[in-house]
């Protein structure tokens, strides 16, 4: 009996040639977030299902992987980091705070999987949050490790647009909106990137919302000008606005933090339109997006606000919270497009080829030799014809091949050949390593 | 509303403390998997059932979480990542073989969790095979990359068993006992370490299997002697079974290999009773052991072996494989208990404290000082007592703290304190990262 092998629709493997350049990202990105002093957190996968739901409810409910288990409990798959981390936080009361902890795991969504366009039903997420502080510095700290992360990446064309929830709930109140309609119309805003001001104009008239208050909101949201001269402007015709003067204050605040946290304020947008969806946010929310001509409409590489509110719903005590999460994928993808990702088939830096008068065990000790210089390498195991062997060298995207016959290893010498130049030499043994490595390096 | 925090019996939480050692570890085992040639691989937590339960049958069944999915498809949470492998290789025929991948990601089985023994439900594997070649080149490889990751790791005292299913096959056939009592007489003499020999003979007596042929299995598994001394023994008793003579010849190479790739020969054990359970080894088998006085019975660190026929059921076609499985906690309790796993709760080497008089941009100012030369660190955002302020340095465990008012501002200057030795100085602003530095090297 055999079993028909496939993978589970919206579900996918992921192949050594992806995860080398992958992990080396996340390696990087990892290496930044603890220069900030963020730690690693890992949850289970299994949550129970009344966590989970607390956050979403029903419209989470759909989105959720559930299980039966023993006894009545039903489990399911975590469909995102924040919940986990709040429920952390909630059990481990003795935790110094503010906690720093960064966390790059999987989750689960249950929704339609669009693999053409990258959209998977188990994707790894990437957050870096900071628990227990009101204070903005932390939100300037989570742009920065954002920022740092992404320059250290190789990428130096982006943005970093910053708003505050305080503020769209001042423009709102304000400009004379119902709050209950509050949610809509920042809904239907949040799609200007996507529609334009005329469409976004459009789909409010269309909404029902009032037109004059409407014309209002639109018309401070799009004040332009460096991040200073936006909030003066802002200031000056919100000053009616408590929440909204507070909200100035904390994103001028937080332009100085995030200056002395060294992002240049040339990176940094002031954009008042920037919504995020409304569903937890309670003070700065922020958006890193490309501004690099060569990619049009690439969207967010990361993004994320202050959610004061969450914690307490798992614990009962009041925890202020602040976080950011990084698309992965999505810069992965940008560093492809920019041609900024090194993609390697294998770590091997040299195949060993066996020719049919070589001993196997003379093989792996030039392998030895090889690795015990710091070259990666692996050996070929069979005496296949040697055009076999280098097109497995090739297959596999190694550079180089080494070869040693009965003559060489009586010599004391081997022979190298750098594949994609066709160059071949023998070097004494000893020479080895530093030819090969010579190579590598592009010598 | 608030939702009680709890996680599921035997899963955990993992934290910063323990998370930032053993992704230390982690990184260790990977970087001497890429020297050999060993590519990354992920696979969906998510599989269909009957994919998985194509291995273990109606024994995993009860060990599975199962999920039902719409349209009748019912999927599974995978319990370990050998069954992901043999997918992936039947699904991917382009692959240029032989494929050489390690894996690290969680494994989910619904049995009884004991978290006081480091059971639980959910654990990570960390796993390492070869697929597509028969040559026990490929097995001492992985002996090889097991070998050198654990001594990567500071571990020194271990030692390498290894037998071959060939050899208990042809034992079995020589002393005469019948094949279908074959798993059985296996199944108790697997538990030698545990149980002692009295154990065994008395378990084997119990188990109603035929008295001397057992008597005979037993007398030739306790060969003892060098690695190469128990093979000749081995060959010369057991000269009648062509089975158990092409296993010894197996052995045989597999030593000259593992030899040729640095290993001790006073590492390797040839140990005729190691049998590894039954349920899917062809060749040799392998495991790692712990050898150090200082830790008794402290069982295996990693082990595995040759299964040849496995992959063939996910593909049709017949693949030969080897692998081996990296015990991580067990690598980690070790750690622990040898003293040899530095335990950080967190990466910060300092923390930037905050006058009364100090704005905080300066703070995160001078904090950005330290991580421009390298010094991972975090800021204290509010204005509380020093004294509160020093505590959270040592509740976090952070051995340096930088202070600078407003006359150390002026005057470019900053106060350095070492709070294990309560030493404290005042240092130019310019010489900062050298002297933080030198504490934190231990100068």
């Amino acid at each position: 009996m055999t079993v028909q092998a496939r993978v589970f629709k919206g579900t996918r493997d992921i192949l050594p040639e992806e995860l080398l350049s992958r992990n080396r990202l996340l390696r990087t990105l990892e290496g930044v977030f603890e220069q900030f002093g963020f730690g690693p957190l890992e949850t289970p996968a299994m949550e129970h299902l009344d966590i989970l739901l607390g956050k979403y409810g029903e419209e989470g409910e759909k989105l959720i992987y559930k299980m039966a288990y023993k006894g009545g409990e039903v489990l399911a798959l975590r469909y995102d980091l924040t919940v986990p981390l709040s429920r952390v936080v909630a059990m481990n009361p003795e935790l110094p705070l503010p906690f720093k902890r960064y966390q790059v795991q999987p989750v689960w969504r249950a929704d339609r999987a669009q693999p053409a366009q990258g959209r998977f039903r188990e994707f790894i997420q990437c957050d870096v949050d900071t628990v227990g502080t009101s204070s903005v510095a932390a939100d300037a700290e989570n742009v920065a490790v954002v920022h740092d992360g992404i320059l250290a990446l190789g990428i130096d064309k982006f943005v970093v647009r910053i708003n505050n929830r305080k503020i769209l709930a001042g423009i709102r109140e304000w400009a004379g909106v119902d709050p209950a309609l509050e949610a809509e119309l920042f809904r239907i805003v949040d799609k200007l990137d996507k529609v334009g001001l005329d469409g976004v104009k459009e789909e409010l008239a269309k909404s029902g919302l009032p037109e004059e208050p409407v014309a209002k909101v639109l018309d401070v949201m799009q004040t332009k000008g460096a991040p200073r001269e936006v909030l003066v402007a802002a200031r000056a015709q919100l000053a009616s606005s408590e929440r909204a003067i507070e909200g100035i204050e904390e994103l001028r605040e937080m332009l100085d933090y995030a200056t002395a946290l060294g992002i240049s304020e040339e990176r940094l947008k002031v954009d008042l339109y920037l919504t995020r969806g409304l569903d937890y946010y309670t003070g700065p929310i922020y958006e890193v997006v490309l501004a690099d001509d060569r990619i049009e409409r690439f969207g967010s590489l990361a993004g994320g606000g202050r959610y004061d509110d969450l914690i307490a719903f798992y614990g009962g005590a009041s925890v202020p919270a602040t976080g950011v999460s990084i698309g992965l994928s999505r810069v992965q993808t940008a560093l492809l497009k920019l041609d900024l990702l090194k993609r390697r088939r294998t770590s091997s830096e040299a195949l060993v080829l066996r020719f049919s008068d070589t001993p196997l065990d003379q093989c792996l000790l030039i392998a030895t030799e090889l690795r015990a210089g710091g070259i990666p390498c692996e050996s070929y195991y069979d005496t296949d014809r040697l055009k076999k062997q280098f097109q497995l060298a090739e297959r596999k995207g190694i550079p180089v091949a080494v070869l040693a016959g009965q003559s060489e290893l009586e010599a004391g010498t081997v022979n190298l050949k750098h594949l994609a130049r066709g160059e071949q030499v023998t070097v004494p043994r000893a020479e080895m390593v530093a030819k090969v490595r010579a190579w590598i390096d592009g010598a």
